[in-house]
């Protein structure tokens, strides 16, 4: 689903109205947010990795606001020309390509919704490094074919221009952040070249002037300063594909636990509760958001103490890629702390306990087990 | 090109027995091997490594006898039991399967002269880290396009039954050794479930029962002890993927060095003379090998000492996976002592020198630079 140029269809607008509504729903003036009681410190600054956190309690748009989107990059922030800038499309193809920006951007525009997390978003924070906005650039299959993949191509690799040292055997080498795709998938019809955040210019932070953004797949796949993208006949095994978000799973095959390593890829199936609010009229109501690879939700429960998991309203928008906000009115809460947690389903998995979902696994990647968070309700 | 239980065509069988007259005909009982001068000392056995060289220079055959192949494993050695042994091939598909060992023998049966080399053969021994074979089993391609390869599969996965300890974040985990192949490649028409060496059926040490051979690929790919084929929609990620046999090389990009991860695959062309030997009327003969991937070998060249480089006269077979044989008659040669190298040219390359090769190279794999060799001629 996605809007272009020519405009929103009439579908697409009253679903975003919708979703929009449902969303500035629980934000009357006269309503408060409530503390949680169990929130964990925010994060300390890791060396080497620039990291900030979006508070989930704050955000009262469909979207993220572009100030507020979580940032993280592993190496220097390069600030590019965008008049010297060039993409270069190159490898594997009957014909190469470089673009300027002025080029890239008088190509046919596309816009989606896409929410991304980063696959080590947990248990710090909010779980603040997930948001959801609406990314404008060019599609890069189109690109793709016109230029003609040849049959050898196996891998398409996406070079940023961000450098950091990578360590192997005792020495240090310069690398660009690269990432890349089974050409299957960097031919699917929603990944994007993308130049625009709900409706700006990509800030410098987020990838100044060009980035990918690779619907449904965690925000180590969406790089960030794109300058080269190169079709292989091999596989890229780079230092963020292979070395760093890495998942071992341990998982049980003939009543043996297998382990298995897969590169960060698809976003798994998660929802958390965001915030608590209160109105006047003493009700209260539950907040969250769901997302996944683009499956369709079927479902977000909550549940409050030890009752039984209760339906939420979802806010659907116009995306399938989109993040869903949900919200549960809770009324006339017992004084004292609670207990709260909320669970997605979609057509193919239910979201696990965070006991299951850490069962076996080896590396602090992808988790996406159920979030408990604890509030205390005033007398 | 390749030989069926319905027997070699005629032109196989000419190329086959030019090829081996041709490796043979240097071989008269009166014919003397001479001492390489500058052959380093055999490697020191690796711990947990199981490792055995051949030595080329005793190599008189087409292909390498099953004894003396090479061998080189990483973890324990299974000793499976045929009759209980079977190969499940399962995930990304219309339909599963585990087959039994006598059924996959009742499967069409294919035969293919394939040569490998270990991604890491060089600087020890006489380059003995590589081999060609006949290889007997059956097509895996046939056997995935019966099941039927879903669209989403991304990567074919190939479990052995010998397992290693992988260490990660400070702990060990029992890991099985296991290699993907993209799926295009995994459907390559060559690519084969082997149980037949040279004609006889696999020993242990070769894969016993069953063992993967994906013709032009390095040997790290040719899985042995094959228990478990899965086809996922993700890239997979292992050990020996990701973390070993990766080569990380240097490449010039817009006057800039750019380092590339790769995990090793492909076969990169190259030669190694092997041996000289001397007839009883003072004609010396240079032998040698030369492979690559699978592409159109043109020639091999000879260099003695700062002469010109000579064509070798090459023992074509009917397999382009297969090794090439080469010699160069060296008449009368003076007394003393020689600097002999080969270089080998294909369709797409040239066999580089040793320091082209190696140039901003960070990882010993894929070593394919031209191979010097220093010999004493007598009096």
């Amino acid at each position: 689903m996605l809007s272009t140029r020519q405009g929103l269809t009439r579908r697409e607008v009253l679903l975003h109205v919708a979703a929009l509504s449902l969303a500035r729903g629980g934000l009357s003036q006269d309503e408060q947010t409530l503390p949680w009681s169990d929130l964990p410190p925010p994060p300390p600054s890791s060396s080497g990795v620039g990291m900030r956190f979006t508070d989930l309690a704050e955000i009262n748009e469909f979207t993220v606001p572009n100030r507020q989107f979580f940032v993280l990059h592993h190496g220097g922030v390069p600030r590019l020309d965008r008049k010297r800038f060039e993409l270069h499309i190159e490898g594997e193809l009957e014909r190469e390509l470089a673009l300027s920006f002025d080029e890239i951007e008088a190509l046919p525009k596309k816009e989606l919704t896409v929410c991304f997390e980063c696959a080590g978003n947990a248990g710090v924070g909010s779980h603040g490094l997930v948001g959801n906005a609406l990314w404008g650039g060019t599609s890069l299959a189109i690109l793709l074919r016109e230029l003609g993949v040849r049959p050898e191509a196996r891998d398409v690799v996406f070079y940023g221009a961000d450098v950091s040292e990578e360590r192997l055997r005792g020495n240090s080498y310069p690398t660009r952040f690269a990432r890349s795709l089974p050409v299957a998938d960097a031919l699917g019809e929603d990944v994007l070249l993308a130049y625009e955040m709900n409706g700006e210019a990509l800030s410098t932070e987020h990838g100044f002037p060009l980035r990918l953004v690779v619907p449904g797949w965690y925000g180590v796949a969406q790089v960030k300063w794109l300058e080269r993208i190169e079709v292989v006949d091999h596989r890229f095994m780079g230092r963020y594909m292979s070395k760093e978000y890495v998942t071992l799973r341990g998982v049980r095959v003939d009543g043996e636990v297998v382990h298995r390593a897969t590169s960060v890829g698809r976003q798994k199936l998660k929802s958390v509760i965001t915030r608590v609010t209160r109105r006047p009229d003493d009700r209260y109501v539950i907040h969250g958001f769901g997302w996944n690879d683009g499956s369709e939700l079927e479902s977000i429960e909550v549940r409050i103490d030890e009752g039984p998991l209760l339906p939420a309203e979802l806010a659907r928008s116009g995306s399938r890629f989109a993040w869903t906000p949900f919200r549960r009115e809770w009324t006339r809460p017992d004084k004292g702390r609670h207990r709260l947690v909320s669970r997605a389903v979609d057509a193919s998995h239910i979201q696990p306990t965070a006991e299951d979902a850490s069962m076996y696994k080896a590396t602090p990647w992808e988790n996406n087990g159920q979030v408990v968070r604890e509030i205390e309700i005033p007398g």
